[in-house]
């Protein structure tokens, strides 16, 4: 996805003003940001750096909230917000709707729980909600949901956010992600993990009761947005079955889509009808409709993160599996192995190389070494071998379809620790990690984006650490442990031959 | 395990000086750290405290290797070291060994690669070796492998530790867990991981081709080690069956052992073909073995990591599931149903709870939230109802054997943030991350042991958030998500059965 003014922005579908409006109304802030989750979620809008005075929070008794004039009632406010974001004890909801209607606001975000979920007489509710909302023509998220998140906000003139889910957190970078969610915790929480991974986030919607707005409502929404390329969905229960399983079908060959079903268990269907109130189904009809509509399932919330990861740079930079055969460059025998059996236990094949492909990686080793598929280089210090030679040698062999190379070490970290055993580092040493940009990442990218093969990056460290961060901030695939590299090669593989099937 | 001096230092086995020698011969370190696996090993021996005066570095011409006079000659050491180190090329290792014998050295460790998984050659040399130490009585660990880890080492007189591998890592907290691994990488290259995660390592040994002592003499060792109490395997072959099956028998009532084979596929057996040189075999043969052995397999390195600490819990605070019931306490919806359905996945069962039980939670929690299990409390503050007051009162009930809570955040980070946006957090707010050891953390780990429930505590940050860390500090089982606890779950439970079959 290019970064361009020309793209179309998606303006006309309904939904474009809940996740760029130009004014809010809030009810339900405070000043207490510890203990008041409206109080938090306004300061997350005011962090996003989107608004500046065009926030309009009404509050019966205080004069300015967090740095803003309040309204005593939205009738005082001097203009009619986009959006009305109420988030107030159960009880006062219909009357604030009530009220939002009169002034003309068209779209409300309701947070506020105890409708469906808590039985009988939330049911009352929600049916007095409704009928609110058709009389005044008003469409609403929620209720019982957490908010939403738009990291493309106020694009292309301005770098900000908007952020009105409830926790203080760290938002990834923005990227081609959209998250749709009937948990706040799947659309929220998971930030933290996704920074630190690389998960980049477009949009994630916590949609809660799906009360006005369902799952549906967006996929058809981000079918068209152009900031939108790869969808994570949480599923507790799906609304309009038909729709659903027609809009899938119609995105998925083009923007392929990650699910997670938590229903299908006794002990599930029992928690998830008193989390949004949905009446869960059968796992097998899931599967047949994940299995019909291309959607890709999953159970680990992890794995939903790395399978939406893979697939973003898959999307980003047109880079797909043309076959299902992983060549493995390593520095060890043991996580080689370990590659080599998973790779092969999720239906990819790890293939001999031809005698002549050994030849030519043979004259590069240690004799200990071998350079069969596992490439095992052993111990060899010479990087640039292992991240771009050996790749390189591989693509053009046409002898794979992926790479895996285990390997990637945070050098500074080794460094720092030799520095402080007493020996002298000179500064070419030094340099190295600058170095990276133009030796190892910008031609490997390149090479992937030519040969449309995927190179995996993995060493042994957290995330956190320098040279991973530094592959990461190119958008280069890079894993922190050997577990995930196939799984999530076994999906991009699983995918691409979807999308050459449906093209 | 309590560290008493009155426990049994398992002095007589033979491996014991392996583990402990008290002056160390070093063949094939110099001064360069950066390109020399030797002298990185050498360095790491030296930074864990444990020698002093005590190393003897040899080399043909340097006069002092990282700050100790080095010998041109292992026959001018002025005494006879408990154990020799060879890194060294593979030609000259026949002859250093030979001079090792002549010195009365017997026990040798050589980490040099090139033998039998080179191919013929390779298998000449092994053979040629094979009668040196037959010759000299010696016995040796390797060839090809990255060395030893004792972080018992000088125990109970010094805090320090033993530490032969090749790279300059941080090492875990001290622990009870010991590794015997047939690649170097799962020995030492897990250990960024290992401590992040709070995998806290007695032993961990890289045991390579196995040419003299196998992974069967050192589980022989374990056996009566009294710092081990749980054992994890990465296994490419195994040696002698009879002698495995027989010992590992003997252990797993009393130890639990998980274990990784990575044979049993195509490119696997391939992969370990050119790794160590073993023939790997059929994966069905090593399942059977597992189950009648007891022996806990896993594929993944992730979950091979997380099962060694929940058992080093279980063992070390004698804490084991009585049964298969699960309670789950969460404050988020989303997170509680996947866990209530992936427990029911892995066998598990997540009980509804007697009318008393939810009649006493109710009345804590808001009118939104639910006391099913899982309890969802939705948005509440209260983290000691959280944490301690409702475990408690599942505990009492007697309807669960485990208890998951989701809801852990890192509380330092939240108050920074909203510091940071201007709101005045008092004292006591900041004094919560220290009153967490007297009113949640020592409070929760009595009642574990005396109800024998474990509790496992999880949130959405990365573990090296402070009250992760803090958490870990005290022992108490932590998860930095929700997709790992139910699995460790299984794991724990299905051990816990086994054992009182064994008992």
């Amino acid at each position: 996805m290019t970064e361009s003014h020309e793209k179309e922005l998606n303006k006309d579908h309904f939904l474009h003003t809940f996740l760029n409006p130009r004014s809010i109304a809030v009810f339900g802030a405070n000043n207490n940001l510890l203990t008041t989750m409206g109080s938090m979620q306004l300061r997350n809008i005011i962090a996003g750096g989107g608004f500046t005075n065009n926030i309009y929070p009404v509050h019966p008794r205080l004069e300015t909230i967090q740095g803003f004039k309040a309204y005593k009632s939205i009738m005082d406010v001097p203009i009619t917000p986009d959006l009305a974001f109420l988030i107030l004890p159960t009880r006062a909801v219909p009357q604030v709707m009530e009220e939002c209607g009169q002034k003309g606001i068209k779209n409300l975000l309701i947070t506020s729980g105890g409708f469906r979920e808590i039985g009988d007489e939330g049911v009352k509710l929600s049916e007095k909600i409704d009928t609110i909302a058709r009389k005044h023509n008003i469409r609403f998220i929620g209720p019982n949901c957490l908010g939403i998140y738009n990291a493309w906000y106020g694009f292309p003139e301005k770098e900000s956010s908007y952020i009105n889910t409830f926790w203080p957190y760290a938002t990834p970078k923005r990227g081609n992600i959209s998250l749709i969610s009937q948990s706040g915790t799947v659309a929220a929480q998971t930030f933290w993990h996704a920074k630190e991974m690389g998960v980049n986030i477009s949009k994630s919607i916590s949609i809660g009761n799906e009360r006005n707005i369902d799952m549906v409502d967006f996929l058809h929404y981000f079918k068209n947005d152009p900031f939108t390329e790869v969808i994570g969905l949480y599923i507790e229960e799906i609304k309009r079955g038909k729709e659903f399983i027609k809009i899938v079908k119609e995105i998925t060959p083009k923007k392929p889509i990650v699910a997670i079903y938590t229903g299908g268990t006794k002990a599930a269907n029992r928690s998830i009808k008193s989390h949004t109130g949905s009446l869960s189904g059968n796992q097998k009809i899931y599967n047949a409709v994940f299995k019909d509509t291309g959607i890709i399932p999953t159970n680990s919330i992890t794995d939903f993160l790395y399978y939406l990861r893979t697939l973003s740079f898959a999307q980003k930079y047109n880079v797909f599996m043309k076959d299902k055969r992983v060549g493995i460059i390593t520095d060890s025998g043991g996580s080689g192995s370990m590659m080599a059996k998973t790779s092969e236990l999720y239906g990819l094949e790890v293939p001999e190389f031809s005698a002549q492909l050994k030849a030519e990686i043979s004259e590069l080793i240690p004799f200990t070494a071998s350079a069969n598929n596992p490439i095992d280089v052993t111990f060899d210090v010479n990087f640039l071998n292992l991240f771009y030679k050996f790749p390189k040698i591989l693509m053009k062999s046409g002898e794979v379809d992926s790479i895996i190379i285990w390997g990637l070490f945070d050098f500074n970290d080794v460094l720092e620790t030799i520095e402080s055993s007493g020996m002298i580092i000179d500064d070419n040493m030094k340099n190295m990690a600058l170095m990276l940009d133009r030796s190892v990442l910008k031609p490997i990218k390149r090479l992937m984006k030519k040969f449309s093969i995927p190179v995996y990056f993995c060493g042994p460290f957290p995330y956190r650490f320098s040279w991973f961060q530094k592959f990461m901030s190119h958008d280069i695939p890079v894993f922190d442990f050997w577990d995930a590299p196939t799984k999530c090669l076994k999906i991009l593989y699983k995918y691409s031959e979807y999308r050459k099937e449906h093209s």
